[in-house]
């Protein structure tokens, strides 16, 4: 009989049990992390109405969803975890207290080409604030400091070095953009190459960037804007420094605004543990069209290539779409799939062994009930497992071996006729045969 | 301008975030009793291809699919964790170590017609063990021993009273029919009956399974099968009761393995702490075709409406439309959604409030810097939130108290001007003001 394909689909990763093992590892810092900044779990359906998906997102998008053939009522999978925080929001208006922090550390699925670090099936790990009318600079700070908290355990964990969040603001493009007269299509063209501006060649950018800006004013101008990426460092003098570079050029209210914004969100992060992790760059962009505020992207300095593992920002009137009410958010999201898998193809996490405590082995079928009951009994306090299999000593430590077991405890014919269990270190390979009750309560006290 | 529909879909449950919170405890005690009992976590994709969907379960589930319109490679959300798992073992076959112990906590997808305790997205608790050609009889038990000790923990947690699982074999019911000499399609009807005893009135039930056997003496085997189910307890009597109960009607050899099983199987779980929730009950029939031996499901003693919250059994050559290799397995699964739902429609569980430690409340603006850095501090090593909004001191205690924070931190122009933080146990009322340092540093010895 011809049997049937089994590889999962293109884009779709599934892990072996200790990379798993490690990848959920993963998943706990983040949640930890998260909670412990105040953030509340939500979890809404993998599946949503189409309309809903599509509210904002428009074309690109559309290419891109998994459409779900059943009955009359047009769905499909999420493609992100914002949209459905926003209609979780709408619809649950009543019911939630604002400022909401949420986080949501889920799937979401969208149609791109395969490729590193691209997938078809993402996890991402998102938090956000949200308020109705108004919401203070401040929880900018706190988004950041929140993701910059959990990317730092995980550096640490995994050894993946330094990361920085480069933070830029919307608000001093648009202001720039708005003072220099261009046409939409002309401000649609700088952000985009801007927002390539990391994978094309510092020549070549400036070439398209001339010419894109027609003249020679509006050209250095926005040069400036991205030199000031040097900048990279809060403290003292950055803010003069800041000021400096901008008053060569111009400079509108929204401009401003923007800058006295990244100052107030550099300042306070400065006293928080994220202090060495951000830096200002206005090369950032954020392609979403609904970003309107502070934008921010997360990097590996190792690992530049794979582009942002993480980024952010603060958006407005997110749920206008659904709810009569100016709800204001901002949020930031680390691209766990991105990161881990990326990380898994690098061998630069290593992956562990699966965590079993202890192996219970019985020596032949005799014993194969005692030694249920007694890894149930060990169960209840460690992860324990028997194996109920008729083999040669040899062959059942080796499975103990694979299983990663830290114990073994053996039943045979002596220890069942004395009510006794004989327990082997897996790792100094001691071994002592006792009564049942003191091996088990040994087992509890490590 | 017209507002989109926000509500979820029928059948889709999304939780506000104090029952989300008493949802995943209850999936946490699953996951750490799995893991105890020595099954290692694997994760498969959401989407699979639909030739391996359907490979096995034929036409009802085709109906019941959320198909996914993309591209050329027919695809669909998975409808169980069961069709899943065998095609990871086929795929990984030659990377696992046998017998492989193995949960999967995650959800389905089914078009099923949405009511009480049925959904179209769900939750279930999945176990199963795997072997290449045998699979010890003793594994069903370590199965059974698993999900009850799982079930055991949430029973204590959520205090819903006593649960049963309700043993019987397929061989057993193969044997009877095979002896009786029935056609098919009789064997399939008089199964299909059996399953649905639950939903049936004893009378009708004996008048309906009269008219498909046709003839008294099938019909007096059959009840007297089905009488065996007052044969609750395990014990020195049972097995010879159930002998009795059987030698008075026909016997094969087919029936004799299948009650031996059953005697293996309920001595052995007779040991653990599972002993006071198995039964045998010969009117569990399990619709699934491929179970082969063994099967159970699960019952709340307080809540029979309800049905099965959990169940499972052995298969043969579950990956046959696969691999050429005969592997043979056996699992069990807790419906985490239908358990969970249920509780919280019937109010049996109350859902806590968002557990915070502690909130920060900054006096004023010109502290919401300083509150970020304390609340950054404290979240180091505890659930810490800062609010950064201009409100009256009433106002924000009432935002502590629906975060559910145990102890707020204030900061006002007193405490900044002597470096000092007020600390308010919220539920005692207590408050001390204090060096900054000596107040984070009590915090976390508490």
């Amino acid at each position: 009989m011809e049997k049937i394909n089994t590889r999962t689909l293109s884009g779709f990763i599934e892990l072996l049990p200790p990379q798993q093992a490690v990848f959920d590892e993963a998943k706990s810092i983040i949640e930890e992390s998260y909670l412990n900044a105040g953030y509340v779990k939500i979890e809404t359906p993998a599946v949503e109405r189409l309309e809903i998906l599509l509210a904002k997102s428009g074309g690109e998008m559309d290419k891109q969803i998994f459409r779900i053939a059943k009955e009359d009522t047009e769905q499909a999978l999420r493609f992100d975890l914002t949209v459905p925080f926003a209609r979780y929001v709408a619809q649950h208006y009543g019911a939630l207290t604002f400022p909401f922090k949420r986080y949501q550390i889920d799937k979401s699925w969208r149609g791109e080409r395969a490729q590193k670090g691209r997938y078809r099936e993402l996890y991402q790990a998102d938090i956000d604030v949200v308020a109705e009318d108004e919401l203070n600079i401040l929880y900018d700070a706190d988004v950041i400091a929140a993701v910059a908290a959990a990317m730092a355990k995980l550096a640490k964990r995994f050894g993946f070095g330094g990361f920085k969040f480069k933070i830029s603001n919307r608000k001093v493009w648009e202001g720039l953009l708005a003072s220099l007269g261009f046409a939409d299509d002309v401000k649609r063209a700088v952000l985009a190459l801007v927002d390539d501006k990391f994978k094309i060649e510092a020549a070549e950018f400036d070439t398209r960037l001339r010419k894109i800006c027609g003249n020679d004013d509006a050209y250095r101008a926005i040069d400036a804007l991205l030199k000031c990426e040097y900048i990279k460092k809060i403290g003292i003098s950055a803010p003069d420094a800041l000021h400096s570079c901008l008053a060569l050029h111009i400079s509108t209210p929204l401009m401003k605004e923007g800058i006295d914004e990244i100052e107030t969100v550099m300042g306070a992060l400065g006293e928080t543990a994220a202090a060495e992790n951000v830096e200002v760059d206005f090369a950032i962009i954020r392609g979403h069209d609904y970003y309107t505020g502070i934008v921010f992207e997360i990097f590996l300095d190792d690992m530049p290539g794979i582009g942002a593992v993480g980024s952010g920002g603060r958006y407005a009137n997110l749920c206008g779409s659904y709810i009569d009410k100016n709800i204001i958010g901002v949020g930031g999201s680390i691209g766990l799939s991105r990161l881990m898998f990326v990380l898994f193809e690098d061998k630069a996490v290593e992956a562990g062994k699966p965590a079993l405590d202890v192996l219970v082995l019985p020596m032949g079928s005799a014993h194969f009930k005692a030694a249920l009951e007694v890894a149930n009994r060990i169960s209840a306090f460690a992860r324990a497992s028997a194996i109920y299999e008729d083999r040669k000593f040899k062959k059942l430590m080796e499975y103990a071996d694979k299983m990663g077991a830290k114990y073994v405890v053996i039943i045979g014919d002596d220890e069942a006729a004395g009510g006794k269990l004989t327990l082997k270190n897996m790792t100094d390979g001691s071994q002592i045969t006792d009564r049942a009750e003191t091996i088990i309560a040994n087992l509890k006290k490590n």
